[in-house]
């Protein structure tokens, strides 16, 4: 019966219709950073579905919102918790994060329409400023969910735009009375867009996702001597930009001799005094460094402070860094991933084990539960963009896989 | 005793001074912009050093100063020309194109008062806006003066302030009404610091400036695809910002086989989006590309096409080139360059054939008369800045192998 059992595809894909056109402005342009007006509208429209499928609504302090399905037989157990985010960054593509919310709540009506009964609560989690465009860090819902930054300080922070995200839940009306981390979850299990190519290009449904990348981030600043473009030889040089540029090269080498588990990317560059025929004197740049092992990170890091040392001695310059972002690289759980993989398989899609490239809520709700995540396929890998998209096949057969998981995990033995 | 005829250091370096106070604000900062006032000022005072050695005052329309030694009985002869420039950039040193004005001044002072009979007339040049930072391009009296740009083109040129040369110049007094070149020189000589680091290096006070290099400035822009750090595998990215990076490091490697001869700077990039955890979709960059020599350095040139073709292949970017400047490399005159070495070597001064890695007045020059230079050290190859500096023996050392530099040219056979 489970093969059988699917979600409604055309319920599905109308809902994020629906919600993508909430924060449309006048250019056409998606934006509903969090707890602005338009993701209180969002919001709205979320919870109104979660009441078509006769959840218990609960917003939290942070603006977290559960949806939860409990009964009085099942509801002394850990609930299993699915769901994702609504906050987007500036003109945003429909798909990431609404999926995994719109799948949860799609995932439950279809459960609740075929009269199943699950041995524990299932919730549908939505959680506040995932993308952290408006208020930093990203992630902050979960991240307070998970007990990783506290609740004032969350609560305290001020936006780009100058308010204060405490007071902004509160003007939207979603500034609940209840603790982050109310709930204990069983498990967690987000549905999310790859934002990636990788399974777009090996024409691939469904990824099973089985860690996250540690991203490490770092200033670097290099300081040589600006000289005339024309009267200094080369031998007497100390160009910073020389010296940043062959510390892009060798980041790349490194990543070309990672097995393709290392990235790194230099995003950001600015050249003193950055003029024609003036030989840089000072070069600052960024470096975003990802792998999905800590000690492989670590080696990536501490290959680049040596690279650095030794082009200090070499070209004659200062280079100091500033570290600004450090995550650990996440592992999933090991039995959530097969899951995963058994439901595609038995309803006849390729999977592909794969690792995270983008920071996720499942990050931290991994460290309270056991976690895991389903990728379907971006086109061409793109996110953040208007032209995110995902085939609607793609889009049902990752909700499917997520339903039989749940079904799974909620079996009564 | 032409051995034993030297210029009185002493009024060389106490004009140089009061020179270098003229355009200095309240910050300090000196700033003699082309015809600008404090460019008027300084002018006066050049002008009036000029009538103080009995010299005949000539301003073309260009507004570039001749100061004129002639007689009855050589004034039928092409006359010997020296000279240089005294506009300036923004918070300027004291020395650039300043000493190669005054230090002609001084020669003829002194070989007036030695009662010294020249077989053909000395003449003082002061050209207008050499420096290029009010009105483009730099070189402009000069370059006028010789033939290569057109007079009214010249004086319609609109300033970065909005202004226009040729009503500046009427403002300060300093639009003649003779045409630019009315006088055709037998021979032009600019003594000048060095503004790089060569002499001052190897303690050689006197360079014997043999040619002056080719410069060919270029902007390159390399679109790539904008994709997400930590999404995007790296066999999938095309990373505009490494292909810029490949670039920069391609060049120094030239300028490392080149022996010597090739300099190549990048002096200003710019990426887009330029942000920490975007793969840039577009670098933008300068080229600055020198040689001597032609030949070479249209071989820089087109090495530097070839790599870029080869690049767009390997790294699957397209790319775009804009010419910015290109400048032939300048032979000096032989003859000439032979005598600044024979003046040094009696005087018993170092030199040293070099090449000038800067644009000169004396380029132009040397289109229409056998032109050499003259360069004395900068310390720390330091110049364009407040810390320019040239120890007073230098500058009195270079002023008197000037000194009997002219004498050479303008003694009776």
């Amino acid at each position: 019966m489970k093969s059988k059992l699917s979600i409604n595809g055309e319920r599905l894909l109308s809902r994020l219709k629906e919600l993508g056109q909430i924060g449309v402005d006048e250019e056409g342009k998606l934006t509903r950073l969090a707890a602005s007006d338009t993701n209180k509208e969002g919001r709205d429209a979320v919870v109104a579905w979660m009441k078509d499928a006769d959840l218990k609504i609960v917003v939290d302090r942070i603006g977290n919102i559960s949806g939860i399905w409990s009964s009085l037989e099942n509801e002394s157990q850990e609930p299993l918790m699915v769901g994702s985010h609504i906050d987007t960054v500036i003109n945003a593509g429909i798909y990431d994060g609404c999926y995994g919310v719109i799948g949860g709540i799609e995932v439950i009506k279809t459960l609740k329409e075929e009269g199943y009964t699950p041995s524990r609560p299932i919730v549908v989690g939505v959680f506040t400023n995932e993308e952290g465009v408006r208020y930093a860090p990203d992630m902050m819902g979960s991240l307070v969910y998970a007990g990783g930054l506290s609740l004032d300080e969350a609560l305290a922070t001020v936006g780009t735009d100058g308010t204060i995200l405490g007071e902004e839940l509160k003007r939207i009306g979603y500034e609940g009375t209840v603790e982050p981390g109310f709930l204990k979850p069983h498990a967690f299990i987000e549905l999310h867009i790859e934002q990636g190519p990788i399974l777009d290009s090996i024409k691939t449904p469904i990824g099973a996702v089985e860690n996250l990348q540690g991203i490490s981030w770092q200033r670097v600043t290099i300081d040589g001597v600006a000289n005339h473009a024309g009267t200094t030889p080369t031998a007497m040089r100390k160009d910073a930009g020389l010296a940043a540029a062959k510390v892009i090269t060798f980041l790349r080498d490194r990543c070309n001799n990672s097995n393709a588990t290392t990235v790194a990317t230099v995003g950001c560059i600015e050249l003193e005094p950055n003029a024609i025929n003036v030989i840089p004197s000072r070069a600052t740049f960024t470096v975003d460094l990802r792998n999905p092992n800590e000690d492989r990170l670590k080696e990536e890091e501490s290959a680049l402070d040596e690279y650095l040392k030794q082009l200090a001695e070499t070209d004659g310059v200062k280079i100091s860094t500033e570290r600004l972002v450090r995550f650990e690289p996440v592992i999933f759980d090991e039995n959530i991933v097969k899951l995963v993989e058994n439901a595609a398989k038995e309803r006849g899609l390729e999977s592909k084990r794969m690792t995270s490239g983008a920071g996720q809520d499942a990050q931290m709700l991994a460290c309270i539960c056991p976690t895991a995540m389903i990728f379907v396929p971006s086109v061409d890998g793109i996110s953040h963009n208007p032209k995110e998209f995902t085939p609607g096949d793609d889009l049902v057969a990752g909700a499917n896989v997520l339903l039989d998981v749940v079904s799974k995990l909620t079996e009564t033995k």
